[in-house]
């Protein structure tokens, strides 16, 4: 019944018949709704998620319950993250949440763990996805690091639609800054004539000069 | 002559004879001094490089030159991200520079290419490797992004020698945060009586305050 999902797991040509068959009759099928987790450290040893419809979010997750998304995920994409317990050190949390009611497929942990020991090309295709995707991730980290907040943000206000309707403190976690930084710049755009702020909201008045901030 | 660094490299078990003896005529050694790159964006098709003596410290460079470490490698430790080319796309871009004087073998990449295409192993080691280097750096991450800052500056205060010769700049750039959120808690700091600033420099008067801020 899932036969045409099949051929979107990308280790499937590599599996022996038996190895087919064993992947074929443990597929789960599973709803979700919007805002459910997936998989997070409690429940990490899910397995391998194909999204057959809607979007998850992978990100990390602090002590204390905050959220740093590092990617999504959409429809015919494979998440490894969720069978982590299987491929990564335990000093890295990360989450997975349905950002929209989806529905997805899951290979159970206990059959990665068994196709993987006899089958050289399951191990390879997970660590080669995650390397993958953390070099992604990284390369964004890159950018946190490196391009100065000043031309994140300017960016940032170009590309949305004025007026934004965003507070300093949002604006702050969106750009991997602190609030102090958001509001030093946010008065200097406004000398500049570029913007104007009021409660909660900011308005573009020079989109031309705002692009030479950029 | 490396036959005692040839057990070191940790694929060297499952390549075939020839494969071993291709690779024991092609291995490189090298000297490096203190503060020598080792491979960066214009050089990054290296090999993978073997630390014999001494330390490299593995890092991403921005456009401009600034640097973050992401983690060091010593004696006995393999760097697979100086064969970056051959496993990473181009969108993440590190340099490895030699922290003290050193002593490297390296296996140059055309020869890991050779060996990665008749051997599956070689390729599951270098993904396996950068998978697990991947999770640490994003653990540190996960420091950064979620420990509140005045945690991290408090612990970095109780473990440095009081007087602290540091720049504000400097304290930023060591905790992944700004000036301005620096300033701000040392303030704090100093009105609770914890600490005195004077230029460049930061006395603890209070070490169990301090602690307890931790």
């Amino acid at each position: 019944m899932f036969n045409e999902y099949l051929t979107h797991i990308p280790f499937y040509e590599e599996l022996t018949q038996p190895q087919k068959d064993l992947l074929a009759q443990n597929l789960a099928e599973q709803k979700l709704s919007a805002g459910q987790i997936v998989s997070s450290d409690s429940t990490s040893c899910k397995g391998f998620v194909l999204v057959m419809e809607g979007q998850l979010s992978v990100s990390m997750i602090s002590q204390d319950g905050r959220e740093a998304e590092l990617f999504t995920l959409t429809k015919k994409e494979m998440c490894i993250f969720s069978a982590s317990c299987l491929f990564l050190p335990s000093t890295f949390h990360v989450q997975i949440t349905a950002l929209t009611d989806s529905r997805i497929l899951v290979i159970p942990s206990p059959i990665i763990a068994k196709l993987r020991e006899n089958n050289i090309h399951v191990e390879l295709f997970a660590y080669k996805t995650m390397t993958a995707r953390f070099a992604n991730v990284m390369a964004a980290t890159e950018e946190i690091l490196f391009v100065p907040v000043e031309k994140r943000l300017a960016k940032y206000l170009a590309a949305a639609q004025s007026p934004i309707k965003i507070t300093q403190e949002e604006l702050a976690r969106k750009l991997g800054t602190a609030r102090e930084v958001i509001s030093r710049l946010l008065s200097s755009l406004r000398r500049e004539g570029i913007i104007k702020t009021q409660r909660g909201e900011i308005r573009v008045l020079d989109a031309k000069k705002l692009e030479l901030k950029m």
